[in-house]
């Protein structure tokens, strides 16, 4: 089988939040929000390597909490870049895997089923992504002006995003961005098409304190 | 002053909530969710006419509802049609004011402040709808293939959509549509421009079971 390396970006400093700490340190249901990632991950992808990017100056808080929470989950911490992008290179540095997956931090209600319809794609396609519907109108902005375009042409992306690592390697090597969003778009830009499977609603990427308290609401379920 | 028409449409049947009830009958916090909503606005709009669109079948049910949750707040109850443009026709024709509104029914989390701007700006522009950033990555479906878009460059569209009243029932005399999503977009086809304000964040519509403990949520803080 092909080895697996998930990178999870918490590279964020939570300016959003605004809170004291960092949005994926906070507790999310007694642990952290990152704590509930990660074992996650490392229970619903059984096997792979685990690679985390933080910012340098949360590396040893980072560690305190897996003390403190009692979490002993085998994983590599990485500092952060200045923008996104170069966090994901240094992690593409230490990754092993044939496949790399690149997921959220700030995203643990990822659920089995969307995790497993991701890896079962990606023996056939080098890219793949979960995305959900919209279900709400949606309109583009263009200057001044905009106009409602067709909500079921458009899909929300989520993470993890899954790749043949020579596929991410590739896209990371060619291209720098300091505005990506998701690394699907970098990968598309090298010339491969990506593949959507369907992600869960659930899934959602904490950013907000309201975004926090929906999140444990799910995850009270 | 120009006087106002709020219409509430309550068209749906609520199959995606996998209840007995429509989901506008659904309880939040021990009320109906359109018994929130129509209080919410008769608050937060004093003075207007509030036009209730209902499938038939629900008209009993609904008054039943509102005496029994001691709910007196005058409104006009209209039939709803076969799609959703068919009830906002019907609802036309009983309302008076010279600003027209449409909400969403299972939208019961608008702020005040989104009221406020909207109709601020419905003195100066004809047509003006609530809006909200997508915090999310967004890709187009182009049959089979995707490509990533500009996230900034999109909005979420919420209700109330406010209009004068004369650029609403042009637009619904001389368009039909059986699959609109909203009512700016039917506007914007009769040749008007649409303003758009900031919505509020927690003006969610209500469509699944998720999303009715998410409001409840909202509506406890």
């Amino acid at each position: 089988m092909e080895t697996r390396s998930i990178i999870i970006t918490a590279g964020g400093i939570g300016k959003r939040m605004g809170a004291d700490q960092p949005k994926q340190f906070l507790e999310l249901l007694g642990r952290p929000v990152l704590i509930h990632t990660l074992e996650r991950l490392y229970h619903f992808v059984p096997g792979s390597q685990l690679v985390l990017t933080l910012p340098e100056q949360y590396i040893e808080d980072w560690k305190e909490l897996c003390t403190q929470y009692d979490c002993h989950i085998e994983h590599l911490v990485v500092a952060g870049g200045e923008e996104r992008y170069h966090s994901i290179k240094n992690a593409l540095e230490v990754c092993t895997g044939d496949i790399i997956a690149v997921h959220d931090g700030v995203r643990p209600l990822v659920s089995k089923a969307t995790i497993e319809r991701l890896f079962d794609a990606v023996v056939s396609h080098k890219a793949v992504i979960p995305v959900v519907e919209i279900k709400e109108s949606l309109r583009r902005i263009d200057h001044v002006t905009s106009q409602a375009v067709q909500r079921s042409a458009y899909r929300i992306v989520q993470t993890p995003q899954v790749f043949h690592a020579s596929v991410i390697r590739n896209a990371y090597n060619i291209h720098f961005h300091d505005a990506i969003t998701d690394d699907a778009s970098l990968v598309e830009e090298s010339g491969e098409a990506i593949y959507l499977v369907d992600g869960n609603e659930e899934n959602i990427k904490i950013t907000t304190p309201s975004d926090l308290a929906v999140a444990m609401l799910f995850l009270s379920k």
